[in-house]
């Protein structure tokens, strides 16, 4: 990461969380769920790599499921381990939908002068 | 607020967090705390209006402090109360800064295509 590092310059970062009402719909944490979810096939697989509970996981899912008009990963019979997990049309939508938000926040004007304030050096 | 009450639309909010390394320099509470800084004059003022302990409050004015070129927010001895604290030039600016890169992104069709995706009436 972009931390300590002797004279090395830290970098800016933003995390968008995007709410509907009290709940995360898509945020940091459950965009890389989705990641992993599409990048292992599983769900236990994504919680294990993040470090957190397979029922933690779970509820993640559950939550951004309930958010979205169609539920963003799907079980799936069969297969490698007798059964796994993928993303849904809407599931791959929404990660790909999360991620250009960041890449345009990243571009825009409001970011670099909110920015060009920020000391660069490690503390 | 926005949740909840029966038939209601559930507005997508956006929280956005700028970090630096593993400090937060700004996001929803900070800004919150500068904003009432800012209206109240006093950080134990704000701190109270956020629930927070007036400790708590100087930490977080601390590492937003130590994340930019110039501090946030100053303390002012005399006037009301017997002292105070207020927003620096900096800190005005990051605070200005902040709102207007919130807005942007409510503006941006990367925005309007992720929210299209979610469920806007109450669960």
């Amino acid at each position: 990461m972009s931390d300590n590092a002797d004279g090395l310059e830290l970098q800016p970062r933003v995390r968008v969380r995007v709410q509907l009402g009290d709940r995360v719909a898509v945020g940091p944490g459950k965009s890389e769920l989705l990641a992993l979810i599409s990048e292992t096939g599983s769900i236990s697989a994504a919680a294990r790599r993040m470090g957190m509970s397979y029922r933690r996981a779970w509820l993640l899912v559950e939550e951004m499921n309930s958010c979205f008009r169609a539920p963003l990963v799907e079980t799936v019979k069969g297969g490698r381990g007798g059964g796994g997990a993928q993303l849904t049309p809407t599931g791959e939508q929404v990660l790909a939908g999360y991620h250009a938000l960041e890449k345009t926040l990243y571009g825009t004007a409001e970011f670099k002068a909110l920015t060009d304030l920020l000391v660069l050096s490690p503390a």
